[in-house]
């Protein structure tokens, strides 16, 4: 007879499917985004230590220039039309910047730079505003620029697989244009709907397949960049192989907009896969969460794509908030584990055979599998729209932790038992196939003593494990001082003097990454 | 009635294998490196316009500092004990140094840079001086500093798949090590029974499986460099993602020692396969070998793991002078498609099915098959044993050119029409999946005369069809002159900040990378 779970597996698994078609996704972040609600705080009121930089005051003659250079439409100063980019989408920051910028071309781009270098103004460069850490929106008065009126797509090479965009490509729309050409994009992340290839490029986004696809320093074959003093850099190779001389687009990515501003990408693209199987689990141990990622990596080998796994405290907020349905009954950890592949029956028989070994062997407790896409999609929902579950329910202190995959959960036990009852909700989830925790703690409204019980713990902690204190959000303008937990001091000089070297007035999104 | 080529295919196919063995590779180039023949001239008397730049000479107050750091035994001055580390091993390029330093850890390093950086004596950075651009020998007199003795494996993460290791560590006894843990390294070249894993990551090395498992800025998670004045920098994460701060690690993969010695590293190493197919094809034009190859990506998909592809010359160059055996009869182009997967039984029908089909429509008109172990190292021989027989051909002109794929054969018969009765050989061959073309020149004898008709028509046709000038081998000392065929202008002017910012008196492995 088969274990309890396999007959719902059986249940559920291997519906009507159309092969090839991958999960949607979050409806975009803008879109609920509400600023009509409450604003945050200004950052310069809840970061008094903060001190603006000593950059010139946005006057007349400024904006002439850049309605000279961009026309009046794309020079936005109606604050109420300012407001959306000077406030990050989970609301926890707050600039007020009085200029928005909206460039189509690198070339404005460059005057842009050249004209704010040159006036010593602070400039906010800025994709689809979905980074977590503060450091897409003003802090103070930066101008800012945008890059969303930056969305061509140049070339898609069918062969070699290689698309060549501009920043301002929204990742999704990038996704979708690649489909007919049996591509993917190497990266896909719950805010895929919002962000710009440009940000993701700028940040090192991560993200869901990771696992399966690699880094984008492995994946952006080139790019062009601006300097500071508007200099445009063409590094934008579509090779594979290019080896002459320094890499310098790695100065670019993951360097957080404080180097140059990314304006145009090519980037290598996987094959679309055939076959699209997703499995999700319940499991009553994170032992046994961390011995059925062994499994899977060793089973599914060249297919496994994702491997997500979130707490019962995680499942509950999307099914309190968002009413989303848990397909399975309450475990304290749940497991997401998706394959891609060339073959469908081949990739059925592998992702069968790992799910009947991982429940007789009672690793997993109950478990779904499925190729519908709707189905697919449903679980997917329950994954990607963590974050804005997240924020129905408080103020929510968000930390995206890399650790050494034994200790992966240890910290969010270890931070429920510190905070007690001043934390609403402790919870944990993530990219658990990378080491890469995401921990949440909502209270109901922000204040500075539950701050300090949480921080530095938090990156105490991640330091002694040897993690790192900012897995895949970056540095941005909230983790600066807490850099030295992941980083050596002579690491932080070298840092500091190639900002020296690549924006020497300081002009580029101030007062973020560098301590 | 089968087609002629799959009688052949199902001859050879599946004799008794031992899956999850890797195929053998190329004795080491220093098992072969014969400098007891004739010796290159001199760097300084070949390229008389490069002078020697204003370092010190070596002095016995500068030997007896090194002494008492190392111990005797660690410092070679005996010009016959010199010899071999001022030659490189394709004998196109020779130094004259009188000192080989061996340090074995990392604080020896740092104090032999800070006293070279504070005397301003020259240093030339080598590991398995495998280089084929005469980068990894000095030029003039500078001091080798040899990673030979820092070979110690300093962990091996089952679970994670890091691997944790000193620069000196030869490739293959990495991947001996890490078979036993169901690993293996993220690349693979001729070269790498004698190449240092420190000397891959410092030129960004390429090689065989680059299609499958990505180039090293994407698989090197950490590593560990000693600056130009001595300076550590512990950059050493093992953590798949951690983005705090600047990724300073990408400076020094691929700057060619002149940035800063890598001294350890962290990669990341994918499970080894547990299936190994291997088929080696004829076919009759490149536009058949084009069609193949991108078949090849469509039906094998993620167990493709290398495409490679060499022609009637090159083929004849390994029958005449290492007495190796072809498979098949004479065709005009030859391919070589291995898989690497974790299932036979799906790889196998995934293999077949693609050879059947390309044989059926005629594009492949004879190949074998095999997973055998004896006979995929046969195979395997014949692509990488290439360089040794170029070696025995005469002097060899070496060119490493990135084409978009459509163009991947072009220069080949160009450059032959070219230079007519003055070439013995014009052959070309490589990594076709990485569109990445090894073109080799062969002569009686280096003169001005033929090199002048190669270069820089070379590069000019590489240029003009946006390709890179150095696909993976670098830039060296021998294409310096050359990169701005392949880097703009601001891109190169960066770098020379780069250099002036981390080694402002220009010690590490000058003459060498930029123009």
């Amino acid at each position: 007879m088969l274990p309890r779970g396999l007959r719902q597996l059986s249940g559920l698994r291997r519906g009507t499917s159309s092969l090839g078609i991958r999960p949607p996704y979050l409806p975009r972040p803008s879109q609920s985004r509400g600023l009509a609600g409450t604003l945050p705080e200004l950052t310069k009121d809840r970061y008094p230590h903060v001190k603006r930089g000593d950059y010139a005051t946005l006057d007349g003659n400024h904006l002439k220039f850049f309605t000279g250079l961009l026309g009046e439409n794309r020079v936005l100063t109606d604050p109420s039309e300012c407001e959306g980019y000077n406030v990050d989408w989970i609301k926890n920051v707050r600039g007020y910047s009085q200029c928005v910028l909206k460039p189509k071309t690198t070339e404005e781009v460059s005057k842009i730079l050249s004209f704010c270098n040159e006036h010593r103004i602070a400039v906010c460069p800025q994709g689809g505003n979905t980074g977590l850490v503060g450091g897409s929106v003003p802090v103070f008065d930066e101008v800012v620029l945008s890059t969303a009126l930056m969305n061509e797509i140049i070339s898609t090479d069918d062969t070699s697989g290689v698309l060549v965009c501009q920043a301002g490509c929204i990742l999704e729309t990038l996704d979708s244009h690649l489909a007919p050409h049996g591509l993917m994009m190497p990266l896909d992340l719950g805010a895929k709907g919002s962000c710009h290839i440009g940000g993701n490029v700028a940040t090192n986004a991560g993200g869901l397949r990771l696992l399966r696809y690699g880094n984008l320093q492995g994946s952006v074959l080139g790019l062009e960049a601006v300097k500071a003093n508007g200099e445009v850099l063409d590094c934008l190779s579509t090779l594979k192989k290019d080896n002459t001389g320094y890499h310098l687009k790695h100065l670019f990515i993951g360097s957080e907009g404080t180097l140059g501003v990314v304006t145009k990408v090519a980037i290598q693209c996987p094959p679309k896969p055939k076959s699209v199987n997703l499995a999700f689990l319940g499991l009553n141990s994170f032992d046994n969460v961390l011995k059925v990622v062994k499994k899977a990596k060793h089973e599914l080998g060249e297919i496994l794509s994702s491997c997500e796994m979130m707490d019962a405290l995680t499942m509950d907020l999307v099914v309190s908030h968002l009413k989303l349905k848990c397909p399975l009954i309450e475990y304290p950890f749940y497991m997401l584990i998706e394959t891609q592949g060339s073959n469908q029956n081949h990739d059925e028989e592998k992702i069968d055979r790992f799910l009947e070994v991982a429940m007789e062997e009672k690793l997993v407790l109950d478990g779904t599998a499925t190729n519908e896409v709707s189905k697919m999609k449903n679980i997917w929902d329950i994954r990607e729209r963590i974050t804005e579950a997240l924020n129905h329910d408080g103020y929510v202190f968000k930390y995206d932790i890399s650790l050494p995959i034994e200790n992966f959960y240890s910290l969010v036990p270890a931070m429920a038992e510190r905070l007690g009852s001043d934390a609403k909700r402790v919870c944990g989830y993530g990219h658990l196939g990378d080491g890469n925790l995401h921990l949440n703690i909502t209270v109901k409204e922000f204040t500075q003593d539950v701050l300090k019980k949480i921080e530095p713990f938090v990156y105490e902690f991640t330091s002694k494990l040897r993690g790192s204190i900012s897995a895949e959000h970056g540095i941005g303008f909230r983790k600066p001082k807490y850099m030295h937990y992941s980083k050596s001091p002579a690491s932080i000089q070298l840092m500091k003097q190639l900002k020296a070297l690549m924006d020497p007035r300081n002009i580029l999104n101030p007062y973020k990454v560098l301590p």
